[in-house]
């Protein structure tokens, strides 16, 4: 394998600091890749040693390995500093001459950038001759609509080849999104019955308890459906409910089937399948406009058209300033009798990473009386599993190098993702849709609730504190 | 309800001292029975405060309830020992006047005697006149054999009436033995896969760390397969294969079906399906003959004719003097795929009691291979599930004082458990069947690790310790 070149647009950018590099710094001190070189693009006037004692510090608080200050030198001297406005197309002269001084010949492109600024790079990275090859890797949200995704992909494939465009979404990365089908497919007890007939409803959050930060002037032009349920949501629901993958099935390719199934939410539908809520003194943040409709609260109610999954209803929802932090799979499985509560399989992807299970069982005592328990697998309690597990963007990284693109999406699964959002977003836009307010550290809308409470369901709320207990 | 009279036979016995007495009182104590007298019948020369001082320190330390010294007096006022030689017809008489004098009416006889007296009290009762009602509890084993089963129970049906007889099997007074089927119809999960297509094998065992100590007299005469095998394997067997209960269902009758379906050990087959073992030294015990061929040790593995176990192994065993003492049923599905382990569900009966889960994960890190890891459900580790649940006996003594029958033995169901007990002795002594050595401490003879062996198997042998995991 040759050297790989990484050049990262947006080096002085929260995702570099938290993300990439200590996941390039993790990389290396595993020495699972170790013949690179890093680019940064940066606008600010710093020389190499100026960057790199920036990043000292979140390196040392991002990255999983004991930090090792020879290690971390070794690794910061394959860091270059490039200042650039990557905003203005004559700048690639001097980054191709850079390249060509270097020797600098195999790319990899990380556009760690906001959506607007894609197409800008990309223009100018055409101009830059004799790249011998140059892979692409372009962080969610891919477009800001469905025109716009369009345009860019056509553009970004003419460039540079459709096989060369990896699009990150780096949940695909995460070790329990990729645990779920472990989980569904190595386990006849969770496969046999993954189903209608056994399963009465799945729902999917992602909750966050910060607001918008630093990112609201991105945001305030995104929004939570644009956000996390085109991308991450739709992502997770298409791995929990696709069909299971054969020894030569794609993954993209069975994800891409499940979502071309979702049910379109019809107008009228909108009002019992929809609810977006807004934050109290969101108006009030720093580069959010005062009359903005912005949602950063979205809980919808989808369906799937096919026989695994008819009249089943997938509840998806994703929301800033929420109560607690917490992505999770929630499938809740049918009674087995009146008086018996129901199954549950609850599947943690960050920050706890486990599998728990409510079941039934005797109550203790003189009575047959049926209560639910409790079992769980925290992962995360686990410090060898935690220390062993790999970041996903560590994952996604080293599949780059590697030119796999089996942890990518595929511009047909954002294609359909695009389409099913903006046609949503349409129809609310038409409808002037209400934009509900909810408090801060509340668990959303009270329209999110009665949403599930009028199907007879309700939100997963987070299990009571477990048992502390120690067995034999 | 009348004021119940409890006659112990075998009052100085241990079964009185550490299990009758202690539920007594436990019953007592929590006022779910406090209109009753205890008759205790001995040999030995006692007055009644000799014989409550003996007990004293048996019940503070086999009770569940904190021992409170004035509600043991209060407890203690209800026992009347009473000395008689049970085996001798005329002292019945005395019996008799004793009942008449104290105006003791409503009688439960419990028959804590070797089973070898049964008939000597059956027939001594029979001569006591003018008994208004009258219940008999019969511990187990009932009867020596088939033929003396029979008798024994035409006996006492003719003298008590059928619907008075109490056939105890304790194990289906145990929280967790009821539990099963909790756990079997209570949770989809389960019930959906408790089948043949699902099911790889199902282990029953009942391992003890002890000899057999004082029993040895008895012991001597019965063995694994009469004392443990008949009675508590095959109910517990019984129970984890029947067929589920409707509403109006009897468990008995349930379980009956399912005893007649098991598939008779045909002679060709006893040496690929029976192990008998005999511990080191066990003829160096005190009142065990010095030429014995009594079996400590017993493994089977048995088939059920029906449509839902169609070639499923049951693998059952008990025996003494093994590495562990642990009572569990373990149900081992099939694999998912050649890489994956099997799932495997373990209800853990005693001492230990807990529903174990044992699924597959991804392992974590930058592959996607499948390993497999455990959730558990450690019902004795809580110490309010601990306090709250109560002993087999208990339960028992309760039911019978209620009339309950729910939670006792039908003599179909002792019928064919010893039908099939009988043909297979009957078979291995025709076969003149070796009899294994085995090593104290051991997991039992090597053969009955092989039978397993040969079928692609291998008995559960224990969790590893399992994690001591503090969760959020």
């Amino acid at each position: 394998m040759d050297k790989k070149i990484f050049t990262i647009f947006g080096g002085t950018g929260d995702l570099t600091y938290r993300k990439l590099l200590p996941a390039l710094f993790n990389i290396y001190s595993f020495q699972q890749l170790t013949d690179f070189e890093i680019v940064i693009i940066g606008r600010r006037p710093y020389n190499n040693q100026e960057y790199v004692d920036i990043t000292t510090s979140w390196v040392k608080e991002f990255s999983r390995v004991d930090f090792d200050e020879l290690v971390f030198e070794d690794f910061t001297s394959h860091i270059h500093y490039f200042q650039m406005d990557f905003t203005k197309l004559d700048a690639y002269d001097d980054l191709a001459r850079f390249y060509q001084e270097k020797r600098f010949s195999e790319h990899i492109f990380y556009f760690a950038v906001a959506p607007r600024f894609f197409k800008n790079i990309a223009d100018g990275l055409k101009t830059i001759k004799g790249l011998k090859k140059a892979s692409i890797v372009i962080e969610k949200p891919f477009g800001e609509d469905l025109k716009s995704a369009k345009e860019l992909n056509k553009e970004l494939e003419a460039s540079f080849g459709k096989e060369n465009i990896y699009h990150i979404d780096h949940y695909l990365g995460k070790e329990m999104v990729r645990n779920i089908m472990t989980i569904r497919f190595a386990n006849p007890m969770f496969s046999a019955i993954w189903n209608k007939d056994y399963i009465d409803n799945i729902q999917i959050s992602a909750l966050e308890m910060v607001g918008v930060e630093s990112r609201a002037a991105y945001y305030d032009h995104s929004g939570a459906l644009r956000d996390m349920v085109q991308n991450h949501l739709l992502q997770i629901l298409s791995i929990v409910a696709m069909e299971p993958l054969g020894p030569n099935s794609k993954l993209s390719e069975n994800q891409l089937e499940v979502l071309k199934q979702l049910r379109i939410i019809k107008e009228n539908e909108i009002a019992s399948q929809l609810v977006l809520g807004q934050y109290e003194d969101y108006l009030k943040e720093d580069n959010v406009a005062v009359d903005s409709k912005t949602e950063t609260y979205a809980a919808l109610k989808l369906f799937i058209d096919n026989k695994r999954w008819e009249n089943v209803p997938f509840y998806i929802r994703t929301g800033k300033k929420l109560n607690r932090r917490e992505m999770e799979v929630v499938v809740t499985f049918k009674k087995a009798n009146p008086d018996a509560e129901a199954n549950v399989l609850i599947i943690k992807i960050q920050p706890n990473e486990g599998v728990y299970f409510k079941f039934n069982i005797k109550k203790p005592g003189n009575s047959d009386e049926i209560i639910a328990t409790q079992m769980d697998f925290c992962q995360s309690c686990d410090k060898t599993f935690r220390i062993n597990t790999p970041e996903a963007y560590e994952r996604l990284l080293l599949a780059v190098a590697n030119s796999d693109s089996s942890m990518f999406s595929d511009w047909d699964v954002i294609e359909t993702s695009w389409k099913f959002i903006d046609d949503l977003v349409a129809k609310a836009n038409k409808k002037q849709f209400e934009l509900k307010q909810y408090r801060k550290g509340s668990n959303g809308p009270i329209e999110s609730t009665l949403m599930l409470q009028n199907d007879g369901f309700s939100w997963f709320e987070g299990f009571q504190k477990c048992r502390k207990c120690e067995c034999e």
